[in-house]
């Protein structure tokens, strides 16, 4: 079983990944967490390339490395994980890219949906948990960062909320939406309830 | 004007570039001659990773990492030099990812077209010129490398020198045929006619 966490910087979602990793091996489950970008080697060494480059990587260029990075992860870290029947539970994955480059800055949604799809070679999440959060409450939690996501602009940071709501409209099976502005306890408790019925 | 010469290996395409070159220069052009994969400081590294990575690079992660040398090179070689009024001739570029992972390996061709229109941005050669060849004077050329051509086949040369004519029938306006069996002299001939014609 292949469940992804997406959501907004500061939605939680990294903390409540770590709980549902604990709740399910707590139930004898083997779990494999992970995340985007850079979760293999391969990811590592990208992401020092665009860090550490003498001289100006085209945007373009950047985001096909990413696109390597997921197809690299995807198939020698969450196949070979599925195949030996381990539950994968991945921190931002394809609609990450949709949210972000596609309702967030406004690129082309359909060559979105068609590169997904080649770099995870037709793989579907069987679950994804869309942490919904509001600008203020995201901007409490993230700190000291909340220069960077002003900077960003609140424009973008409610059209990419609204990206991951238009997802799960369109997805309603796969894609489940959780109040992520209440308590760690309360959002936890609907994660296992949401999981728990996938499982079964 | 942006012209790329393809062909097999073996073929005398890398030769040709260097004469037709000289002669554009000596005809007071500036050119600009450059090569893929791995022209720019970007290729040459992602070219490092995948020679030194200590572990499987995916074969669909090593294909994106291509991708973005392509996006790079366009962006900060081949696009800069054509604003500047450079003439620019480019060993290898899109057909060959035609030829040699569409017809050679099979893989779809429709995904091949969409995926280099991207890495592209949309930016087509005006003109090619394809250097056919026949597998054995492709071999005699190569001289020290033909075990890897052999290793490779002769099934495969074939379907890409038919991917190649194939690529030339599909689009003959931009894309020129030239028999390449022949003398460095004859070929160099050829090649200056064809592009005085597209000059002017």
């Amino acid at each position: 079983m292949f469940i992804t966490f997406e959501g907004a910087d500061g939605c939680g979602k990294t903390t409540q990944l770590k709980l549902a990793a604990q709740y399910l091996e707590s139930q004898g489950k083997q779990v494999v967490v992970t995340r985007e970008p850079g979760s293999t080697g391969l990811g590592v060494q990208l992401r020092e390339i665009l860090l550490g480059y003498d001289g100006e990587v085209s945007s373009r260029a950047e985001q096909f490395l990413f696109l390597a990075d997921r197809a690299q992860h995807v198939d020698m870290v969450i196949k070979p994980a599925l195949a030996a029947g381990k539950i994968v539970l991945c921190d931002r994955h394809t609609d990450s890219t949709t949210a972000y480059q596609g309702y967030g800055r406004g690129l082309n949604l359909e060559r979105i949906d068609y590169l997904n799809n080649i770099t995870t070679d037709g793989l579907k999440p069987d679950l994804t948990i869309v942490f919904d959060v509001d600008i203020e409450t995201s901007a409490a939690r993230v700190g000291a960062q909340k220069d960077r996501m002003e900077s960003a602009g609140t424009g973008f940071f409610n059209r990419v909320r609204q990206g991951y709501l238009e997802i799960a409209k369109r997805e309603p099976s796969r894609v489940k939406v959780v109040d992520a502005a209440r308590s760690i306890e309360q959002v936890h408790s609907d994660i296992t309830s949401i999981i728990g019925k996938s499982l079964n």
